[in-house]
């Protein structure tokens, strides 16, 4: 299992379009065998950060993720609604153990 | 709801300590009725920075949860062992929706 954080900086005028397209890619995630989890978080105190927490079940599951049709639209529609490019930091789950990381999937 | 990530950057020499009890505090903390996830995360490229991801049920949690023995204890099991202030950022969850967030609490 691997946790991947995404940090992304979106240009005001693209906040709502880029929320919209992002809720999209994320409901389709959540349908990927090798995604456990796809959160999707907005910054209190400044409304154009965004972080993305995916949770993958194995290590080559964020490549197979990268070749579906929903994160290549994704990638193509938001990628002229950032103020930077994005940046991702890859984490070992500790806690819980790995049957607490699965959600309802209730979306 | 709301998502906080607080960001812990260890000495090297506690980073077992840190994980002690940083699990521990975890598992007392999901027991808490305002605490939705309590997901600890270590940095895979830098094994002395983590992450802990903390979804609270209402804005009011997160001081519940700092008067808990639990809290309390860890706050000062681990204040020695930082390499410098920890950081937490506040973040608005946008995806899943609210029942999306729930796990199994299987721990």
């Amino acid at each position: 299992m691997l946790v991947v954080l995404v940090y992304v900086q979106v240009l005001p005028d693209y906040v709502e379009d880029f929320i919209a397209a992002t809720l999209e890619n994320a409901r389709c995630s959540l349908q990927e065998q090798g995604i456990v989890r796809f959160d999707v978080v907005q910054q209190q105190d400044d409304p154009c950060a965004f972080v993305l927490v995916e949770v993958y079940r194995t290590v080559d599951a964020p490549g197979r993720h990268k070749e579906t049709e929903h994160y290549l639209r994704w990638r193509d529609t938001v990628a002229d609604m950032m103020a930077e490019p994005r940046s991702s930091i890859k984490f070992i789950p500790l806690f819980p153990q790995t049957a607490g990381w699965e959600t309802h999937h209730a979306v």
